[in-house]
């Protein structure tokens, strides 16, 4: 059945139920003409879209993982910011000829996403698009420490952190696209296919760097590793160099990347959507960083250090240090 | 300048300065990975979306009023919960081949709202969109009274009030789109295309009401009396009866339908886009909320009255009683 056949408000009778959850912290969910949310501290807020064709390719993404992925790829912004996400706005845009299933198939991943990091949907809007899929997700969320962790807080001397590994996305996707011949094993093609359709935030890493007050910036990468460094290096007004060989990926990554004659660091550098969090920390705290860290179970790489100078990143590579481009992914100009 | 010559980043950075603006409940504003807000109290929050050709026809709204409208009609929501609004993310859909100049006449309209309804943009997304030009506002605010104003408090005996005049975005409609000879007096044509170019919700309104206990329930009027009322009935599982000749409408709206023979209590009844509040008081309170809402400036008539039975309408017309069919504005559907 098509969205066009059943209608604006059977379709929404029909998705409530699917992501319908209750928590303390809401105290009018969907329903009504607004929610309403139990906040007794400052609320962190982001809003996130995704287009089909621009952010995404329905033949590299099932439905179940897309809304899996539109809500954890804006949960991110939020735990980046060392926040604790609760709620979530979320609006579809479906053109008429979409399939009530495929909807329903959406819902079912935002729900999926939402038990793992409890975040209750509390409202949105179904419109209809004329030609292409797209949904827009708000988060809102509330402070873990003392204070939001910010983009601008690095000083000279902090080393540069990263959690998990990166680039496993850009490279399922330059994979599938590729008009060569290479095959990865079914395992390594898992490997990287769930990099690009099931990521993972850091809340549990969020917890830890929200009560460090030697963690002095953070930021989530959504546009690539370089563009984020970026951020923070242009936020703080400071020079950062990295280490390219420490510069964390995934065995399946370098594999292919050595069969399809690429360079692994391009997928890590500016591939995007890892949703792993880079930061900053006084290098006293480094240690203890480490420690905390893994003890939740995440993995940490020291990568670099920030230097005085002018704002922008340099590169260690094979003994040559070497300026970074700024070259953030721009989909009006790809 | 076409936003696919400028690409996103610049753009934004273009747009950003039009609506900067600083209050002391925006801890971390617009330049991070999300925005850090100020609130003590149980946050409401609602997202809407409007889209081009859809929602809205770029021959039947300027530039300018498109923001204006985005952001009022979503403070809508928001208000009619008896809330203040203090914050929006907006979402940016765009074409590649939008002119950059359209973009920074909406955000001039968006600016001109914010202004006006003392609300602050801080944050969003500007995203590239296949054909359409989209906006998706989500707007935060916090309670006023004690308690927020909900559709479900119905209780027979309330009278059923409205605020302003109602119908007046669809008769501008059905007039543009009329195919026949009727011409409507410029100050009449300016009439009906303010009400829907420049909507105002009842800020001023919600105030009074949030501070009443014997107003028992509230709607926002976006998709038109009839389904606004029949929200409020189902939710309140109740029997609403309205004096049709009640209703209130603008003389110009009454001098078009004349005109074009058309039925004026259709535009109040089915148009939608008023965002005005429909609501209930207790019968006691009725002389009270007439005086106090009169005290501040906002119009408000008495259209009829809650009765025990099935939830649903009856419309008196002629010294009959008839039901009122549920027909919202469905626009998978038109």
């Amino acid at each position: 059945m098509l969205v066009r056949d059943l209608g604006e408000f059977e379709l929404i009778n029909r998705l409530r139920p699917i992501i319908q959850r209750s928590d303390s912290r809401t105290l009018v969910g969907i329903g009504d003409d607004a929610a309403v949310l139990d906040y007794r501290r400052p609320v962190v807020a982001s809003t996130d879209a995704m287009v089909e064709n621009v952010h995404f390719r329905s033949d590299l993404i099932d439905d179940v993982s897309l809304g899996y992925k539109a809500l954890t790829s804006s949960l991110s912004d939020v735990i980046a910011m060392g926040a604790k996400p609760y709620h979530a706005l979320v609006s579809l845009f479906l053109p008429e000829s979409t399939e009530v299933k495929m909807c329903e198939s959406v819902y079912l991943g935002l729900k999926e996403a939402g038990d793992e990091f409890d975040v209750s949907i509390v409202g949105g809007d179904v419109v209809k698009s004329p030609l292409a899929f797209a949904i827009s997700v708000t988060v809102f969320g509330e402070i873990l420490g003392e204070r939001p962790l910010l983009r601008s807080g690095a000083e000279p001397g902090d080393l540069v952190f990263v959690t998990g590994d990166l680039g496993g996305s850009g490279a399922y996707l330059h994979y599938r696209n590729q008009s060569s011949t290479v095959i990865l094993s079914p395992v390594d093609e898992w490997d990287l296919a769930m990099r690009h359709r099931r990521p993972k935030p850091q809340l549990a890493a969020a917890e830890v760097l929200a009560s460090m007050p030697d963690c002095t910036s953070t930021d989530d990468i959504s546009d690539g590793l370089a563009s984020e460094l970026h951020e923070i290096a242009s936020a703080s007004q400071l020079r950062i160099v990295i280490d390219a060989e420490r510069i964390p990926t995934l065995p399946s990554l370098r594999k292919y990347a050595r069969m399809a004659g690429a360079d692994p660091l391009d997928f890590a550098l500016f591939g995007g959507e890892d949703y792993q969090i880079v930061g900053t920390v006084k290098s006293r705290g480094a240690g203890e960083l480490l420690t905390r860290l893994e003890a939740v179970g995440v993995r940490v790489t020291m990568i670099g250090r920030v230097e005085e100078g002018n704002p922008g990143i340099d590169v260690m590579r094979g003994g040559k240090r070497e300026t970074l481009e700024q070259r953030g992914f721009d989909h009006f100009r790809s």
